[in-house]
């Protein structure tokens, strides 16, 4: 039996609209928040993609996620923007907000937004690549609910927080970083838990702070809150630089609840009551406030080239750069379509019943 | 006999000022360079401090770093400004520039500036700090010398590319992430080739792009450009994060080098006829862009305190966030003075000589 099957795209996106719209969605909201969680199957994100649907199913249906609500403008100057979302869906809000960074750093050169009491909003990069498609430097970060525990310590006091940055060579061709700055996202601990396999040293540390391997008994101390967590980018204490992925999570923190007002650290939390609340960042920056955009971008191709046409170590086939693999892994989807587990296959086949909308044909 | 003496910070400024003026710096230049320099010993990163005066004495005798350079203005904007520095001095240049950036984003809310051609400008967080201390979000970035090498690859493609990231609570407080995007810089290495240790496995790589923990053997191939360097933080491979360590170095040569048209990548590199030509990046954003600035910096204070209260690890201390040790350290500097190893104080002394400016007598 095959492991995944594959749906083209178009046909998902419609499935997932189709979907949101039945749970009560705009067409507008139905039809973004379906491209963006589609956007990162395509790029081989799964986590991030529709496997979340069963999420937002529940959120709109308990009324912590809602349609067609007014975020509030809290401030708003020629460069930026500050919104409250009041719990308005995060991935169209974030669309639209991008959109306005991007049309106002059309006319003043740069523009950032933060948005605070928003929800889940799919992958960075997506709102990054906004911005690098208008030859702009595109910027987006988010917290997340708080699993990070801080370089010494015991507890999770900020989220994966993710960071990502996007920019344009010639030709369509994107240099796309988009990174979580714990080492990993719970997601690899849990496959690593359905596995029976030993966590890494280096990913998750126990309720006493220290370096475990015990994915089972981290997911349920991390569930009840009882400690432990996942280690920042550069591993446990300060020999391979983890103090420098704990401070690029807690930049993040700022950047995104502490420019808006919003909720940081580790309040950041589901709850019955209300989503994580979580805040976003978004910036843009014009290339052409520096150079001429043709020339740099000239300049970025030939970068990625050295980089790509460099020797690879002793058992490697290949180097990438930041992107390459999603961008390559999203050809190939157009072309074949989107790969999905059979275990998505079935959730999106049940979602699909209660909602009314039909799950599309696999592809071959 | 004590490994490290204690020098007026004051002193210490005066002494550096002096030798920089001996050796034909402008008054400004020499006084600039001089604080920034003894600003890295003062915070206890003394691999950035005066212990690189004979460098500077090098550059200048040799040409290569200029006194009273004018540099070249290649592209200016309300919100940008682009330069090439013409090899003009590192630090007294960007001290100048980031000035700048500052009054531009005082008129426009927010501001960036890149540089090419330029060289060693001492510690990020020091640029970041100017603009944090105008109620700015303060961001610094440079590329350097090509010495770390890519995931999957085998060859240096990139500096050691720091980023530094302020920003201001109350009371002077400042959150300040200053941080190198490699796993270690090549100081490290050296220390461990002294002290004849093996390096911890997951700081550099061998010319076959395996890790390594062959100290001296890395210096060599590092020197002769056979292959080899550091690896990036996040560790080898992806299974730590490695690649994302790569994507912010990558992301540092595009800020500094690529906006600017000046060198990245392997290409940065020292010479007997020009210094390494680096690249820098200064942005500034207004805090009252987003919020009122008291009521942000009471929410820093908060999310700076719940990091200090969290509880340590089993055997740690304390938590700390970015910046703290550093201006712990200072504090301590400037009661108790500057320490400096007797190595870099015999080298200051000699240095002293041949300038004909008199070393200031330890404190104690």
């Amino acid at each position: 039996m095959k492991e995944e099957i594959r749906i083209g795209r178009n046909a998902l996106e419609q499935f997932v609209a189709g979907v949101f719209s039945n749970l009560g969605l705009s067409s507008e909201e139905a039809a973004d928040s379906a491209e963006i969680l589609v956007a990162a199957d395509a790029r081989g994100i799964p986590s991030h993609g529709v496997a979340r649907l069963w999420r937002y199913e529940n959120g709109i249906r308990k009324g912590i996620m809602a349609s067609s609500v007014i975020p509030s403008i809290l401030r708003e100057t020629p460069i930026s923007l500050v919104l409250d979302a009041n719990g308005a869906m995060g991935m169209y809000l974030s669309k639209q907000t991008m959109t306005k960074v991007i049309e106002k750093a059309k006319g003043s050169g740069a523009a950032f937004a933060s948005i605070r009491n928003s929800n889940h909003y799919g992958i960075a990069g997506y709102y990054a690549e906004m911005a690098a498609k208008h030859d702009m430097i595109g910027i987006c970060m988010t917290n997340t609910a708080a699993l990070g525990v801080p370089t010494f310590g015991r507890m999770s006091m900020f989220g994966t927080n993710p960071i990502a940055f996007s920019i344009p060579g010639h030709s369509g061709k994107l240099f796309t970083l988009d990174m979580s700055t714990t080492a990993v996202t719970r997601g690899k601990i849990e496959v690593y838990e359905r596995e029976q396999r030993e966590l890494p040293q280096g990913w998750a540390v126990d309720t006493k702070g220290q370096v475990t391997g015990n994915a089972g008994q981290l997911l349920q101390d991390m569930l009840y809150q009882r400690g432990g967590g996942l280690i920042p980018l550069g591993g446990a204490g300060e020999l391979f630089g983890g103090h420098k992925g704990y401070g690029l999570a807690v930049m993040v923190d700022i950047m995104t609840a502490i420019t808006s007002g919003g909720v940081f650290g580790k309040s950041v939390m589901d709850s019955e009551a209300t989503s994580a609340r979580v805040c976003h960042f978004f910036g843009a920056i014009r290339l052409d406030v520096f150079r001429d955009p043709e020339e740099l971008k000239t300049d970025m191709d030939r970068l990625l080239e050295e980089l790509n046409n460099t020797e690879p170590a002793q058992g490697c086939e290949r180097v990438y750069y930041a992107g390459q693999k999603e961008h390559e892994a999203e050809r190939n989807s157009n072309l074949n379509g989107v790969p999905l587990s059979l275990k998505v296959f079935e959730q999106l086949s049940a979602i699909g019943k209660r909602a009314g909308v039909e799950f599309p044909q696999p592809l071959l």
